[in-house]
């Protein structure tokens, strides 16, 4: 797909997996098409959501494959980038354009400390290694290391470095990015962040996985904001909060494969050793998918 | 001052000290009428910014008093409790109260680790020795604990317990805190949260040092928001951001008590082992402030 | 007491007290009585174990005088500083001189953030107000800072700043220290180390909770390694042990407290918000003590 | 080679690589003959030292199979398993078995935090897929676990689990695990640790990158202890204590590969992103290796 900027609702689609790891392609072809169908304006797979560090690299490329061939360039494709050394990352983001995503993510896994020129100069090594837009991505609740102003200033120079995930949850610092690096570099927002607020300042969407589960009322969301319907569109983001205050209680990918099998998206368990949800977690994910009614937003 | 609820902009105000830390009574007078001139809505001695926790017990009360005295139940005096121990902190309570404040904040340093049960006993202790309403306070930033939802829900049974303050810089909290238990407790944005939204979502008011350097500023954000003029309050709030980008990358008293020289209030330097800020970021205050002409808001 | 060095066992001493928080002199006195007869080498009064933190600054000279009074000059008595600012620091350590003690360990607990030349300038602010011997005292655990060696080696060049006491519980940064900077710097163990290996490197003493409830043994522990008997004092090293595991496990003040009412010394609770240990642990503590016995120590 | 037991010096070997991180086997083979040579009891690839978790999967078979082949059963080779899920550290653990490894590390790199169950899950299901003894790790800096003991006692009754490396640095906790669990887990110590004191409280050996550079002097550095000659050993390890000094400074595998490339064995560089140290460590580097005169120690 031509995509001269992406924007909206990309859900982190998950990965769904036998229980011996192996990818099942069936589902996550539907799960696409059913995405595709509630309206969402992206599609992110192999992000933390989607377990793409847990995934052989052989697998990722697997799904990867089979995201942009049921998509068919109706909307954009962004992938996460997952390998932990420069080199293989930069393989991976070629083989990721060679399958025909639109864009990247670049998600840094650590196991040693990094120093803020290791980290610069891995995210601009696999940049321009590539044509198509770069997503920075940075958690420091999973890797050791966020950026600072001052190294996405730096990043901000390579021409196809265009966007952001910061999933921190300081929204005040997406705020003093927008101020400092805007229009350079976009924002998404994280789960971490409250969305609404972050469109309002000028983010351009959400990359997330509730997404996932209740991709209509996330569209919605998105459509207030663009048409400026503040009050409305809080009231629909206090709603939909609910699903971010269960989220981050549990295990992220837990929860979106746990509630997507409620939905009846046979996904499969999150990959050890990661646990699935107790039974009273998992009750709580059903009675809160059930106060979601899909026929309730036009 | 007999007040049913306190809301607005309440300046963390600083404590203007002699290198000896003898306070000065007649700058802390001078600088709270010159904020009462400029429509904030409250007061609040004694915070992080008044170095509260760094001023010996007799000075604390001196301040409180000259605040008190001064203000002539004018606006309302919210003074912070900062005593280490739980009987300190009952007798300092009581004493802010017999002094004439309208409300405290209960900020509880540490030295030692406490479990839930010691930090939610202490604040119930606290909060019940005093018949004026109580401000709960947490920065994990400075003290190595922070409240769960749990914890807040059980000290909201406490009836004088009404307002918080949670300066962990999650906003995603602040809203899970106003869905779990609001009216019961009111949020009070801290700034390291980005205040507009925090009005947005329902938040009473702002209390941060910020407002002491520029308060028609932040009063003005205050009615904007109060007026739901979202994209002119959005504005005004990115432009106030730069104070908040400064007081993040230096020390907070260190900031204001700089900015309060600068404007011609003689309130001395922060209270060793701080140090002053250096010369450049002096300068970074200078050049911000200019930018802060209080003859544009009217 | 006129001491050219400081070494050996020093118990840090409980402070006891009443529910109100009221110093209890009497019991204090027997204390010290008691654990100068069972030969420790000094006293340490006001540190973590004492709550010296938690104590108004007028009940504080108050331990110390007591302190100093019963123990005559007999050993040395080094009492805590523990000011938040380097004001009240450098008052609170001429006062302690005043009194009489022997030597001062410099605590600096810390509510704001404080880089490390602030750190240098008020180690060195309070050294250099007194006369008397001054141990240096991190920990990390409890304050957010820690001293680096290139900041120990800045302190080192003061005259009376002659030991230190590292309780970050990492033995390797002892023998770092002492590489660099011994014999200038002294070392004495924390209970986070494992004080016989202290001692095998070079270490002078230990200085510490545990020695208050069986300070016998700790002597004797000091001697075996003085008379470089090393398996018999690993055999002994390996039984004190269990007394630190349990301190680990609990809070410090309340197990030492604990332990000591269980031998008949009415030193009270420790001061809220921290709790008393719950039954179980009592009991631990109780199951702990029966095991040394007194008589077995000659 | 059957072994009933571990013991000693086991170097962590580092993988020598080529820019494109093709793994040069012949410069493995040399390194392995070399340290052979020099009387180490064991080798151990695929650690932190060795990148195992920056490696492909086919990579570390490659590397195992190398260091097998080379050594020929004369002495243990233990090989660490690195992959981050269960499912992946089972064939890995197996295919290590079927290459010819004497026993195996569990290494547990981790992306999303994992809770105490999930960590004995992977533990023991790894474990219970191979026949060969088992060293448990934990490295908290490297990942965000930590071993509790209720952990390691329920891990200690899997038959084949028979050792721990546990690389906090906090030798209390070695001394603890000793007390509870020895002999059933026996434990190696990491080079956080100061590992004379650790053979002498019990432990059994010393798996550490610096064996590398210096062989002779830790061989040397366990005959002492084993000796029980422990002055002699003191001044050997105080001696051996700067290169953990320098290790600590710098990254892990880039010290230990820069010593190796000084000392003649063109091992390359550290994987990107972590970088090449600069050139004032490669001095600091150099100036320590020529005081370690291997014809010094006989």
């Amino acid at each position: 797909m031509s995509t001269s900027s992406l924007e909206g609702i990309f859900p982190y689609l998950v990965t769904p997996t036998e229980p011996s790891g192996k990818v099942k392609e069936n589902v996550l072809a539907d799960l696409v098409e059913y995405l595709i169908s509630k309206g969402v304006h992206g599609l992110t797979p192999l992000g933390s959501t989607g377990e793409g560090t847990y995934l052989p690299i052989e697998s990722r490329f697997q799904v990867a494959q089979v995201v942009v061939d049921v998509t068919a360039s109706r909307i954009p494709v962004v992938a996460c980038v997952n390998s932990i050394t420069t080199t293989e990352a930069i393989k991976e983001a070629r083989q990721m354009e060679a399958i025909g995503v639109d864009g990247i993510v670049i998600v840094l896994p650590t196991y040693f400390p990094l120093g803020q020129r290791e980290i610069i100069a891995h995210f601009r090594s696999v940049a321009v290694a590539v044509n198509c837009p770069v997503v920075l991505y940075s958690n420091p609740k999973f890797s050791n290391w966020d950026f600072t102003i001052a190294m996405l200033r730096e990043l901000s120079q390579v021409p196809n470095i265009k966007y952001i995930k910061d999933a921190s949850g300081n929204m005040g610092k997406l705020l003093t990015i927008m101020n400092a690096l805007g229009p350079k570099i976009k924002v998404f927002s994280a789960s971490a962040d409250i969305p609404l607020f972050v469109l309002m300042m000028g983010g351009v969407g959400w990359m997330a996985g509730p997404a996932c589960l209740i991709p209509e009322y996330c569209v919605k969301l998105y459509d207030l904001a663009r048409g400026k319907k503040w009050e409305q569109a809080l009231r629909l983001q206090k709603e939909i909060w609910a699903f971010n205050e269960v989220f981050q209680k549990y295990s992220l990918a837990a929860c979106v494969k746990t509630g997507l099998e409620i939905q009846g998206f046979p996904v499969g368990k999150p990959l050890a050793p990661q646990s699935q949800l107790d039974s009273s977690a998992i009750r709580e994910i059903e009675e809160l998918l059930t106060k979601f009614d899909t026929s309730r937003v036009k």
